[in-house]
């Protein structure tokens, strides 16, 4: 007898067999357009995203640095091998889950850029084990001593970069201070660590009101790092790598003198903080978007619904730091281009109360109208969704999965 | 010989065969502690999560109010069945994902509690037509006229709500206008459709500062939904259920007369926002926390970082219409007590800033510490997770499947 499993969970585009109805369809050769598809869903145009990576790859060779991108702001392993050029070359996560899907994606050489929390360390030495080159993060005394014991009970040694703190004072050591010299010679001594280098991550660089500014921060990320490796090597620790860049100092900075390699992530998608903020064009270099259907016509209020709200968009805030009245998002056509005269006023679960501009602004877009939304964070944005839909010329040509969790 | 994906996906606390390592060592009767778990995870407290359910249960009942309670803030089938007194009873939703899950899991009595987005109504026929009394919202004439469409193409008839807006001005009909009487009208008469009643849903409840202001709001609520009841029946149109009721107004309300059924969801977990606003109490009243793990320690700054970020409790700003300085969450101790002089200052993807009132309060959170974090909005936290950690006593005794996405 049929379960309640059964009769509930086969029907248009749920899970089936571990194969989507879309994506069956797609693979039969069958054109899907963006009509077709439920929504709120997430959009990947493929031509861009293609951009967005070839750019940033072109910019990091011309500088001299690698590219290591950092995969948290898509979670997806068929975009990494597009930001590695189909090597599944080194990347950068965010959580163990990451790590783990990576890997057996193909990709063994990643750096964990979170400082390593202790219920992880087992886990990580598991990986390593199995033959991924994971580099952990740490910038204290205690993980050291965490470490150690672990790996001398286990007879693992860890590679790790020592993090440093290059004016985001969120985490990382002080360069300035004597002990931070001292504590990296103790990890650089220590049987069970191996020191990769030093990294940094310059996210007051999302306070910064414009590539002049942005320029500023990317060159005292360098030359903080430039100037404690240099003051490393001359007390005697070896120093291969020195990491930095996030996507708004690789955007701009023009001279990486010092730094090995660079690991921005959101560059792929980008969104509308970043094109606030001047990192990418909002005319071509968006990637990632969120479909959505009006729900909902209010003109008498001026207001019309999208079925995305906080689960689809995040409840992000965006640049207002740049602009106190930004929304939760840039409205667009299907095309893709912004749609003037209407704002993101306020999310709630599942709903997105749009306003227009002009009273008559809300007859263009009648119930069950289909609007595409720049998220203001693509990558808090992209982690609501277990999967993306490709477009190649406004059509659907694949299915991708994101790893999700922890 | 082995995959990569099998080498790198079997591990502790991964999905392997379909259950979870915790899984096994739980039905295995293992005692598993908190201090074992992979962090962040979400924790559910099945004592206080019963207390909550048990306490709306016999409130609504003393107010001869059928409660029907919201499942999106949780969007778990075992938390509904406590909730519905072990019946599979009657449920809102929010999402056909939801809608799917639930009446797989038995439950075939669900309001789908958004404006119905055109491309979901074959899906919706299709719940329909398996036994699913699945009851939609319409708000607007071209909704009625695209259920008409399909209906009577398909011979589908749809059991439908007039939503109703009583004061929120997100969604719904406003019943002072004439021509909103006549839209229901029209509704009624319908070959494909079936008028269930009219529903609405006075989030403005939310802005308020207190119990006393709440009560104003369910008082309007009530007296928008049983005047319009009364007017729409005294044109001849049969009105069968009148529903409304959100945590606060649930919480607070004395009174529903003409009122028949409630839909609070938030009271099962309640949240640092009801908390602020006087729904619930701080000191016993939380049910679901997010377990995080210190990973930075900064005393000379005054803060340290937990591994909990925008990912694990999501950007919503909570009350600060309460309060300008709530933070992102309220920090707690392994009993989900509060803990005084901390402040959760900034999220970013995985990480969470703390602040410290007092310098040496700092020494008392060393890394590998465990803290449970009250979310500001359960809702949006909750659905960060696919699974929640089920506590009783302080031992993990459960997992809990959520049911997320569309």
């Amino acid at each position: 007898m049929e379960s309640l499993k059964q009769r509930f969970c086969g029907i248009t585009d749920g899970k089936y067999d571990g194969r989507t109805v879309l994506e069956t369809l797609i693979r039969g050769g069958r054109i899907v357009r963006l009509a077709e598809l439920r929504t709120p869903c997430a959009l990947v145009d493929l031509d861009v995203l293609e951009r967005n990576c070839a750019r940033m790859w072109a910019r990091a060779k011309r500088l001299g640095v690698k590219l290591r991108p950092h995969v948290k702001t898509h979670k997806c392993v068929d975009i990494a091998r597009i930001q590695t050029r189909g090597q599944s070359g080194a990347i950068t996560v965010s959580t163990l889950a990451e790590a783990r899907a990576f890997a057996s994606g193909g990709f063994l050489d990643i750096t964990y850029a979170v400082p390593v929390p202790f219920p992880a360390i087992p886990e990580a030495a598991d990986l390593l084990r199995q033959g991924v080159h994971l580099k952990l993060l740490l910038d204290h005394d205690a993980t050291l001593r965490e470490l150690e014991t672990f790996g001398s009970a286990q007879g693992v040694s860890f590679p790790v970069f020592l993090k440093v703190d290059c004016g985001y004072h969120r985490a990382g050591v002080d360069p300035l201070r004597e002990e931070s010299a001292a504590f990296a010679s103790r990890v650089a001594r220590s049987p069970h660590l191996k020191l990769e280098g030093i990294l940094t991550h310059a996210g007051h660089a999302y306070r910064c009101r414009g590539p002049e500014e942005v320029r500023q921060v990317a060159e005292q990320e360098r030359e903080v790092m430039a100037g404690f490796a240099a003051k490393l090597r001359s007390a005697g620790v070896l120093v291969p790598g020195v990491s930095a860049g996030s996507t708004p100092t690789c955007c701009t900075a023009e001279d990486w003198t010092g730094v090995t390699e660079v690991r921005p992530g959101n560059y792929a998608f980008f969104d509308a903080f970043q094109g606030a903020m001047g990192s990418c064009s909002l005319a071509d270099a968006l990637a990632f978007t969120v479909l959505a259907t009006v729900i909902g016509h209010y003109p008498e209020r001026g207001t019309f619904l999208l079925n995305a709200g906080a689960l689809a968009l995040s409840k992000d805030p965006g640049p207002v730091h740049l602009d106190p009245h930004c929304g939760f998002g840039i409205p667009c056509d299907l095309s893709g281009k912004p749609i003037q005269g209407l704002r993101l006023t306020s999310l709630s679960q599942e709903h997105a109360e749009v306003e227009v501009s002009a009273p008559g602004l809300c007859t263009h877009f009648p119930l069950g109208s289909l609007l595409r939304i720049i998220p203001n964070h693509s990558c808090l944005a992209a982690a609501c969704f277990e999967r993306y839909r490709v477009l190649r010329d406004g059509e659907v040509v694949d299915e991708w999965r994101t790893e999700r969790g922890w």
